[in-house]
């Protein structure tokens, strides 16, 4: 069992040494892949400096535009935040998210997410991630260096697969048990369903985008906690469509009655 | 309960920013009393620069001209090493060290000791110890910063002490159970709404009962699985409200139509 399928994520990073601290507590705890949307300075000297022979991870590391481009192929996003905020997230710590990234890998991609350094996650950006982890920290200080914030979710995730093989070690002779592989949406599915929710309630005249801003984050946060398998999303986007095709009929027939 | 009485260590540190990382960590995970044995350079600008506001425990460090003045008054001395020894030692991992030292620090006082940059403890240092904490780290790049290390302990005693915090919380509550006073939906509250839910989806013809007797369980099993909230409870239902709505629209307008 490898990490491979393991990414970590960090957005708009301001300061290069911060991704290149990043790289380093990466390679050391066996992680490689490394994905920076709209950094501000990369490549940089600083970077690679931090980096401190794990300059590999840089060269390799994927740059992205946007957000979603840095999740393609993801099933599961795990956003860090320092802060718990009033949002309909469900909160994991950094252990629970090593223990569920190292089983989620196993046949999916899974993306670890770091915020900006001042700033953390947008709204917008947690609303794509699918648990929130929280590092509690002293209340009286927790600017958490986002690097740190790496170290301590990377050591969780390493951690949770040295214990997997020790565990494996001594249950080796018990004959090969598959893990079920459960089908679950990937994030371009769930964003194509988000797109044609949005559409449908707006077509109904239950959204009017500009004065319920909040609806639509808020049926995210349902549909993200639930975390849906492909069928039961079939199902969902099947409802839409049955309701969008009745708004049609109920249009073309109003249309009829005006002539 | 608090850390007050577990100490940081830092043995022959070369490099100050390393220092002022490490009292920065240290602050973030609750912890605030560092010992430098011999640093190369203290106070520094450096470290204060890395410390980002945890210079007040920079202020408040004691240098030690010699490792044993440094654990004076310790009854638990961890040291930490990255690579494991031919030694006479018992091995930990920090997840133990968490563990073990917030459970000693309650009666006694615990040294959680770093050594040098390069080449860590010598073997006379480690002769001090009571335990060593091995970090496991890819074998094939084993370069953890003493930063990191002083990172992954600390987190992993603040964690300890977190976990002995909630469940005492837990266990305390048992009278008043006031905990978190998020409005959930009841189970009531679910049957309406999945009531409401088939007499849409029949309304819209997405449903016809005898033919798919499974899509109410699927649909059951999704939003049981979220734990709704009654706002959001609410907002389903005024989608749900809105369909049927427009369903009858389209209904009085075809009856005008056959009119």
């Amino acid at each position: 069992m490898s990490l491979d399928n393991i990414r970590v994520v960090m957005i708009s990073t301001s300061h290069p040494g911060n991704i290149g601290a990043a790289a380093r507590v990466m390679k050391n705890m066996g992680l490689t892949r490394l994905y920076l949307v709209n950094p501000k300075q990369f490549p940089n000297y600083e970077a690679t400096a931090m980096a401190s022979g794990a300059d590999d991870l840089l060269a390799q590391a994927t740059v992205c535009s946007s957000f979603a481009e840095a999740l393609t192929g993801c099933h599961l996003v795990l956003g860090t935040t320092a802060r718990e905020r009033k949002l309909q997230h469900e909160f994991i710590d950094a252990r629970e998210a090593g223990v569920l990234s190292v089983n989620e890998s196993a046949e999916r991609e899974v993306a670890l997410v770091f915020g900006r350094e001042r700033t953390g996650l947008t709204n917008e950006e947690t609303g794509l991630c699918h648990k929130l982890i929280n590092i509690p920290t002293n209340p009286d200080y927790q600017s958490l260096n986002v690097a740190s914030a790496v170290q301590i979710v990377t050591y969780e995730v390493m951690m949770s697969l040295h214990y997997l093989n020790e565990e494996s070690k001594q249950e080796s002779s018990h004959g090969d048990d598959k893990a079920e592989s459960i089908d679950y949406a990937s994030s371009e599915n769930m964003e194509r369903f988000y797109q044609h929710l949005q559409e449908t309630l707006v077509d109904i005249d239950f959204l009017r985008l500009k004065q319920s801003p909040q609806l639509m984050p808020k049926l995210r946060s349902i549909y993200n906690r639930v975390r849906l398998k492909q069928e039961e999303l079939n199902i969902l986007r099947g409802i839409l469509n049955k309701t969008q095709q009745l708004k049609n009929e109920a249009k073309s027939s109003e249309t009829t009655d005006i002539d």
